[in-house]
């Protein structure tokens, strides 16, 4: 039992190595009905699309999708769509060397000791490149949730990057497709361009925290106890490679806050409840309340770097390794896109078993509060 | 779609109410075979049993758990295993108030609007007291593991209250029996009990943060990519009331580290391979690596708190609100146990997917290192 | 994996064995706001208690079920519903002498083989009495499809019973609460009592045939490929003890026809399209047509008769066994309450999948038919 | 929540329309090792083939597989297999006039009430062509299992066409690769020849029963009480397109027998317990006994016939219809590979879930008999 799928309703199977012909993914469960082609799932892939800026590495791949099942004179039809990605640009003798030693910090010898069998061809499964996949399927789960709950906006961003972290003073959405970085901050990019500059010239790489916000989405969304919105979110950031923490609203941070500065106080507003603060993150109780959702994640730096490390072979033998091919000093940076895709595709997820289970229209809840 | 199972191959499906007439699991798919009596599971139940000291609530629930299913002369037959704790104390007049008002912090509001209906004494199902069936399922886990895989033990501590941390130059596992915070540093814990003494008096609380280790763990485990084993912890540790956030190894503080600190340089050691440090926190690509599974969730301070908050009731009208009944100032401190539980549940599902889709004896693995 | 839930949106986990101190079922997912008490799961279950009249077995259980969670003030909150029977009459000493031996027929040696360890009382797990928590969650399933498709009526018969079939020109449903077997023709109903007279009388048992009929049905039911609304009745109704074959429509008669004769003609009536036959038995393509939704499962004879029988022994001894114990001499009577369970079940789950994907009201399809 | 998958352990994802650029199946869960090519399985492919003999639709698909993932260097790693076989021969203009009718006992209303959208060339995702993805998935199974359990195998055959059955005393495996009807008896085959001659020239169809044995199966697999093996068959083969009926052993006919009849005695034999005969079918209490697991079958006539029958359009408008196109006459043929293979998917899942709960070797039990 590999377990390549996620999603309960609206339920994704990725497949594909780094290195073999192809990859992609199956969508089972979009509703039928939504207008879907090519270019509404290219779209979101092209800003993962590598080799973009000196900041990210520097293989070049098209990553163009190609849909081959599930849509019909441009919408789908509620049957599996199966996007595939060809892969072009794989130098697979980069990683000769890699066949038989194990990377630190990689997933090489934890699939050797599991498996027995591994396509070390750039990491197979474990590489970031099914993180394409992932876009793919989240550019569904967007072209769904436009025509089911239009007022839902995804949005991420980079928010740390080492030790350097934004000036929440300073945010703001526009900036971000204004720079390399996803930052919200522009004079925080300055900073993490100098650093990373730095960083990439002495062969080591960094680490960093991505943010990704949804606003719209209604109250009511999430499955408790085991299908909480806030604990499939969790899954699904810590299932993105390299990631080794995520928070929901004030995350770790909560753990050092009394009752009173915590719980976000009451009021009636216009459309509804209406919230002092959001300490929640949008979530109580793993359902939506109608604020913001927020989610954190860190992302580890890079561990194929060019400084020698230490490690085994194969055979048990202690060497060292320098990896060479080419890698994202920082991959927080193309970890953006992915979070954005994985919010889309849990929302949608959630959407779709909250009217499965409550009925009535999307963004409809049961429970009345006003006069 | 109410999901209230988690786990694949060890299923457990958790029920009941707070004020309720009883509340339990029912396991599905522990291994036949197992010894197992009530006391095995009651010993559990016990640490994390409430009033135990002046810091944790003053509810009284003897939380004595029977077994209706599934064990036949003292050992499970591997049929459903069913767990049920009827409650006692249950003060429910406490909660007439909090019929229509909604306290900030908690899940009220939530489960009001999605569900138009909800059972109020105590938080109904969203009140911690659900933690207590996971608890008993953790000890038919842990029962299991004892069985299948003796070597692993698992420990819960807590490391931070508020903004107390505990030194880790100070810690030791044997000390954290021997204070009533689960804390590894008794220095620390002298330091919480003062700050909780404070705070509970003047009807405040507070978060903290709660680390689970799990030592022994055989390399190998995990089912890639979405069933990995660090994004299986993040759910199970975020669908605990109350969490925030969740770290594996260097968690968050990964984002601060570069390349050439955080990948653990691999030597040969013994009985395997050996590693410099653990700032994988015993998981790469989703697979255990046979270092010790570090996790770390933040819980954020109790809300119902003896201080006024400003909230609406039903009809939309702005109130304040002071909760009053019996809680836990800091419930991070009974989380420990609850933390526990989920790590055994997780590890003994990955040990039985693990066997299931590679074979073997418990721990072994596919691919070997060594001459 | 052992797998003791079934269901997708609406799961049913069934626990306990013949003779523990309790039986029961969580079910998950109920839609919110359901009025449901004990009485109104009472009712069925008092269908199929044992013990009605001398054609069933004689022990006397008064299967009381126990609502512990998810109903507040009378109706179900939409949270796991507990429903709890307590074994009350349990003889277990009459089956002392099968704890070595196997009964030919029975699922002991295949237990034993499989698990190492089984509870012999009763057949423990592998009882008929599992059943009743289907009933119960049956029962659940009924009350909610009161609320959301109050047009659906399932109904069960038995139409044959070894080789005396009912006369199909006699079918009358107001029949079939009139006589001990379900049968819709009141003459087969006093020529099959006089058959099990003799069985009963001579030690032996016979087979049956249950026929479960949903009218009201909406159009658009079903999950293709692999939900599809008559695989998800065949596997559960397959999964009742005793059943060896499953029928929608015209079932393995459908074998014999022609192209010509077994497609249903289409005609346009007053509330959408109408058939001119049912030989689909109401679904087509996994989904349903509108139609009566039909489903035919064969019940094998009780396999405890008093007919002493070659058997081995756990040694591997030959020997013989007579099984004494108070056994239902037709088991298909009292299956049928059970198949009209799965039916309420399998239709109630496949309503909130619909309403998931699809969306609308209860019974509302996307594509529409007429000017 | 459309269901495209089946299987727990073994689990199987196919898409694709009939019509569409290509379809396949994502195989998740298949163990790391096992030695596979395309050869491996386009031998299967072969046999399910469209146009090899008069009796079968004269669509030319040369239905070519590609392995996209999850083989490397000729072995199995672990990961999902990514199995596409492009669509060659459409004549997509075939099916112009029933874009806007629908065919009477095709799912063609049923989908377009559901979805309000369908492809409707060549009946889209409800086309017999879906079952290419099984019988490639059904490779896979078929590999994993001669390297984990060679000692299974299996075997399907036509047992009946319209009403002319095989004579049970001529049955001969061999005969069944020498006629194009899969047919273990030499003299039936040349009467279905015969009749089906006769139909085809009037432009009518027939039905027909397909018999799946799968001998060498362990004893004790399947997963009491909702994943019993004959369950989960019984869902497999009512999954496939036109099938009405399912049966397991004496299946229907059960009915018909007494309890002394039914029950397959018990001796002791060499390797283990002995029947005196198979009315199981190979599975007790839904667990395998070592015996023949014996699954019937029973496919439908083709709806789509050259004969006039009365349908309606979308304006609800009624009329008549011929469907040309190419069809089977008789479909129940090119079923019998397809059977195979979902009998080969269900015994490799119920295997690993077997090793995954029990442990042990592949085969082996924990309960023994003898001294």
């Amino acid at each position: 039992m590999s377990i390549n799928s996620f999603g309960r309703m609206f339920r994704v199977t990725t497949w594909g190595e780094s290195h073999g012909p192809a990859l992609g993914a199956v969508v089972d469960g979009c509703p039928p009905g939504v207008p879907l082609d090519e270019a509404a799932i290219q779209r979101w892939l092209d800003q993962r699309k590598p080799g973009q800026n000196r900041f990210t590495t520097q293989r070049r791949e098209p990553d163009a999708v190609r849909i081959l099942s599930g849509v019909f004179e441009g919408r789908t039809t509620g049957t599996p769509i199966q996007l595939m990605i060809e892969n072009a640009d794989q130098r697979s003798k980069d990683y000769s060397e890699i066949a038989d030693k194990f990377r630190p910090g990689h997933a090489d010898l934890a699939y050797w000791q599991k498996y027995g069998i591994r396509d070390h061809r750039g990491g197979g499964r474990s590489s970031a490149r099914e993180t394409a996949a992932r876009v793919a399927a989240g550019g569904v789960a967007r072209a769904a949730l436009a025509e089911l709950a239009p007022g839902i906006v995804i949005r991420g961003c980079m928010v740390q990057m080492g030790k350097l972290r934004i000036d929440r003073a300073r945010f703001d959405w526009a900036e971000v497709a204004r720079n390399p970085f996803w930052s919200p901050d522009a004079e925080a990019a300055r900073a993490w361009a100098e650093h990373l500059d730095a960083l990439r010239k002495s062969g080591n790489s960094v680490g960093a925290v991505v943010e990704v916000t949804a606003s719209g989405v209604p109250a009511g969304l999430g499955a408790p106890i085991y299908g909480k919105l806030d604990a499939d979110l969790a899954a699904a950031m810590m299932s993105i490679n390299a990631v080794k923490g995520v928070e929901i609203g004030a995350g770790m941070a909560a753990a050092e806050l009394t009752g009173e500065e915590n719980a976000d106080e009451i009021f009636m507003g216009q459309g509804g409840p209406r919230y002092s603060s959001n300490h929640a993150g949008g979530v109580l109780g793993g359902i939506s309340t109608g604020q913001d959702v927020v989610v954190r994640f860190a992302v580890k730096p890079t561990s194929s770097i060019l400084r020698p490390r230490a490690t085994i072979d194969k055979t048990g033998a202690e060497t060292t390794i320098v990896t060479k091919g080419r890698h994202d000093p920082c991959v927080g940076i193309r970890a953006v896109p992915v979070g954005e895709a994985m919010m889309a595709c849990v929302l949608l997820d959630h959407i779709l078993l909250h009217r499965g289970q409550i009925g009535g229209a999307v963004g409809e809840t049961r429970g009345r509060v006003g006069p």
